[in-house]
């Protein structure tokens, strides 16, 4: 077996206009840092997804310039991106404090792209009002981002309420039948709610590009229209 | 082979209370009409789910005291008992008319053993206002019967908001990952909403039998407290 | 039980902006029929998903102004919404033949909402080729929904490909471990390509809600920034 | 990001009679600390769930009027309510001391809100003697819970057996097709005992609170009838 | 593609000691006339399973010598084997009719080897005391074989009341999650009764020929310990 | 919605080498024979599998110069291209006759792209020894196509037999567990034999195509070794 | 909650004729000893299964009595019963060492009862040749219990070469689909073999107790056709 | 129960011309060293599968002629056997470095029987640019073998690019659906792309065996052709 060889796509982040990420979950320390260096030698920005602390401070151990978010569990390389307040803002809904690191995640990699995000906690289906009190702020966002485990009402109540495009995220948490995510991406999935779009479970990360495609295609939009 | 002999169980209906109940998809009309005739000549109502039309009319041609519930696709036998107002009422909810079938089985064996319910329709969580505008009749109830399809989120949400029992019963409706009624299923026993309890897939019957045993067991704890 | 009544909730439709739509399958034509003639009588436009053939026409019998689409085995009632260009063109790409009333009902969905779409078929990956051809049409697109069956691989190499957002729509065709689309599903889920989203298997009038909702923040997103 | 903000809903607590009650498997002890925090400082009872030993010692060392229950695995804080003997009596009963913790963290949140059980183990249907001796004690009980794991027969020849509700818990003890407790879950949701409810694997405060409504529609039924 | 030629394999009826067992549900009448031939020429007996009432009628117009059984859903080809009282008898369970005719193939499959078995109905384990009043007549057979749908109870409950051989058979009846029998299976798996083994779902005759072989072994024990 | 255009890959197909198929079971007879159409004028042979009796006749009354082939339930276009003996034979082995259209469509395949094949049957793992029958029939082959549908062991047995490639193909054959070819899917993929490889359930079309691949290499082989 | 109270069934052990077996895995230490005690002190064998060592250490501090089987991962109480040739011999197969933990469990569950059994191991389908090596030693046993894991073939081919009663034993080793056992159990389920038994997963003890039902029924088969 | 003994297949590998292969995941080191120690006294070369460091260590404490690869995760017998050139090469492709221990296993187990190998990484297809780049590269190969996690899709897209054969393995990388390999699995064999075959999840070795198949078919191909 001839030694393989790592190949950037800067291409590619070109094209999508894209921050490199990396899923860091099955990749040892030493894959991370050398994938990093390289990005670095290139001057890209980079974000790395699913790292324990541990492996954090095993990466760090090897690259200075990294920085580790503990509640979204994921390293960063370089400066967050000049943020874009054109763009608009994109609110991220969860249920519960459980689903934070997923929240957390999707905020982060809005950020490292430029947007701004707010978090909403504690707006879970069971307890309605506190949902319902926030309407008017949820009437203020360009794109929801909704983070539910269990059995996942919440991006269904939500879709149902405003007219905005609204990005389900299933979340592992729970027991029994909901444990592993299945029960709340499926929910999601079979939802009554005209229009409501879903990612894997978990895939905070997945959901902010998807709500950064939204929100580039909205300027693209202004534009076209102008002209 | 020696011939099989159907063995009635007239103490077990006796002992728990309920009529006798024959699932009726797997018989042949001639088993069914064989079987209602010994309960005729004992004495006994019946009833028979999940009969489809032209079944109905077979046993209707073996037997002439039996009569059909095309909407509740049930046969049953003999006259419904007396009401027994005292137990108090038990409201049915659904969420669209595609529900319709099993909440009407609930409604029609509840009728079957002297208990009044009454039917909520088109109150599904992707329009929200429509269940909060029944909320002062929902607190009339005693017992509520919760029928979802698809994402199956209508019991969840119902269960934070009141604090009677509430008996979700997942439909069979939908498609794609919500098809055969798993979806609904399994979100009803994620529920983050404290106490919610659920029977199996389409048993509309089984609901109805919870919502009896539990109204019998508020009469019986009435005179307990009395005494 | 006393007689159920269909509740309408015209509310919900001014506020998410979008048609009445009412999923057919499980109800029979006498049921649709009703629902349509208090839509008609309200002066609203309609859309009725998976209907076949047979229903189609016992419901224009009951009423007559009412449209059959049998590619994407829809009813529609009223005339379409008119053309609004300025929201931008969808791109809706199938794999092949067989994707096509998904696709089709992806289509005439937005039509009815007032957005043209195009339709790009047999540009499945097994013969990469035909899709490359075609970048330049995609890149005009302001959003763009991917129907898939089988593997479900189509989404995932455009996601890669393009900047904009990308809907993937699973189809339930296939055998063997591809029938009922759930491959197709979660190899959409599973997809390295950053920000696809999903909805459920053969959900054409979800994907086109989600791009309908897409559209409109642009235009929302347009004044934001004028102001 | 800005920082989140935990929402507490002690108008949902009052509607719906219960105490606070925190999921603590994926919360850190320090979330959960912040969360009795709050709860403790407006006065209120919390019962915190599945929380390991280590887990329960961390809060501790973070709040001081807290109480670990080893067996139920939970954290509560405060007194338990005091006992309202008029609700009646809840009998939980279990096949094997593998099944304890559920029915202990069962017993646990009625104890919490007022209600009086009496716990029923080794009552398994491979010795069913062992269950039929306890008949009498059984027809005293106003609710039952019955926990099981394995094949879960036990809730089905019980709720054969007697008239009152019948709430089944499944447990995810047992190996091969039995692990994580979904056969125990889908034989009493395909239970041919009439009346059976269900909750999630393992969900014994579920099930308590299901008991709770219960006991509550009971007296609200005394008063009705009164009246 | 040469044409194919079918291979009988007499050698291993002779080993084993069974009659030849056609699978007659993915076979054309023809297929099953042609075999059925060859079978009869060679002077042997044949048993076909899972034949509708109309594959029969084209199988008989093709070949004289065969016989329908309607109730099992089988046909065979000539005279049952002579009885073996010497082996003991076979008591074949069911929880009802809707189980019969998996059942009434076991004990068809039973009688062309020769076995004489008992079938006793409506002991399934709802209403226990049909079952427990039947102990004398179960502890008179050489071995049980206990079908059942639904959850599955009655072979769990079974075999903790006698000492001898029981052969679980789920039966694909029910509906929601007990449809198809899967429910039914994992419960007699995963049942806590020591000693009860599996077959297939509706595998009537593979019970049967479990049986077989275990009547036989007792036979070879007899003489193994005489001798 | 502009009107959709098929698009033939004519490049693909030389590319690979291999006659144009058509999945022909979700398509109508009017897609089919349109699609054929344009193929025929083009000069191309083509392959259209299942295809039922019906829909076959249907296409046959749209184009003349088609061919079905009831035991394949497949449908070709012109004549079969010149046999290859070069490339050397395929043997298709199956357990038993309801395997035969999966083992015929294979054939098929083979035999429009110059393959000779012949067919084994009857030579399931129950009875081994008509499998050790054919070991000197089976050395001549160059690859070897296995179907079995229930449990699927024969691809198993016949790898620990034979040095050759082994193509796994399971059928949808079977009930209870085995129904739809999982059972035999998992069991070929899990299989203890090194160097089995596996296609779809009932995918004859696709281990022929594998098998192509496989001669072609071969012929490779000898031209990059002797130059 | 009143404390519960452990309650031993020896009626039922004597009613079977089996020693009293306690499923270790989700038991602590304490519980396992307090068990084994009782059992003690009322004269009593016992068998422990899935036990590791740690926590058999941990019974051995608190009870001198029992007796640890590393293989097996059982512990036992008593020394074991005496021999009973008369009964007949077990032979237990396995395809590879990784199957001798079940293995071992079987054996010494029926050691515990008096029956000697002899292991066969690595005699898996992928070399046929060391299967067939075996058949006269096969021919001598009473019962067969066949361990395997991966595809689960050997007891489908077993099952074909000899008459006698064969119990499966699907094993949790592999990995992929083979992982936990499914796959070898479902494989099992559905094989064509006639006669073909199965029990959960990993499950020994349970193959052991069925093996025991037969030659006990072998035995009385004896007496009854004396008589 | 007699002690087991293991028997070695020499014979097996010497008709299948391939080396011992263990799969080291469920066995102990003593276990390995054992059977390795027999493999070496007969001068035979082996490969043990998933091996950890730790399980390495400690067989190489109790054998010293063993190698450990600790990106393949494998312990390896004696020297590799000699290049055979002839036979062609294979080239291994992977998405990404987290499927790097599966190609290297596969590798791995290639260079043990002489056939050279080389390694593309990076090469997935939501950057399609770097797969096409590789064109050239790819038609120099034999074989293909396309390791891919994930939705899975690099071995559909690679196998419509190129008409060699193409083995593809799913890798258990990923997260929610995507975790344990199966929809990487699903999707290779739902593939639209003619003629992929598959091993199961993981199976390097396998897929290697599969390869050697067809290589050595190849060479007996130009034989055949040659005389």
């Amino acid at each position: 077996m001839t030694e393989p060889q790592v190949r950037l796509d800067l291409q590619r982040r070109q094209r999508l206009g894209m921050v490199e990420a990396i899923f860091g979950e099955h990749k040892t320390s030493e894959q991370i840092a050398a994938c990093l260096s390289r990005l670095e030698a290139a001057g890209e920005l980079a974000l790395v997804t699913r790292v324990d602390q541990a492996k954090a401070a095993a990466v760090a151990d090897l690259l200075s310039n990294v920085q580790f978010h503990a509640q979204a569990r994921c390293l960063t390389l370089g400066d967050p991106a000049i943020l874009l307040p054109a763009l608009g803002e994109v609110v991220v809904l969860s249920g519960g404090s459980s689903d934070l690191p997923i929240a957390a995640e999707a905020a982060l990699a809005l950020r490292w792209h430029g947007i701004q995000s707010e978090l909403l906690l504690d707006v879970g289906v069971a307890g309605l009002q506190r949902l319902l009190d926030q309407l008017v702020r949820l009437q203020r966002a360009k794109v929801l981002i909704a983070c539910a485990g269990m059995e996942g009402s919440l991006p269904t109540v939500l879709t149902g309420l405003v007219p905005q495009p609204v990005i389900g995220v299933p979340v592992s948490v729970g027991y029994g039948v909901s444990a592993g995510g299945r029960t709340a991406l499926e929910g999601m999935l079979a939802s009554c709610a005209p229009g409501l779009v879903v990612v894997n479970i978990d895939n905070g990360y997945g959901a902010a590009m998807a709500a950064l495609r939204i929100l580039k295609a909205a300027i693209t939009g202004e534009v076209a229209v102008n002209q």
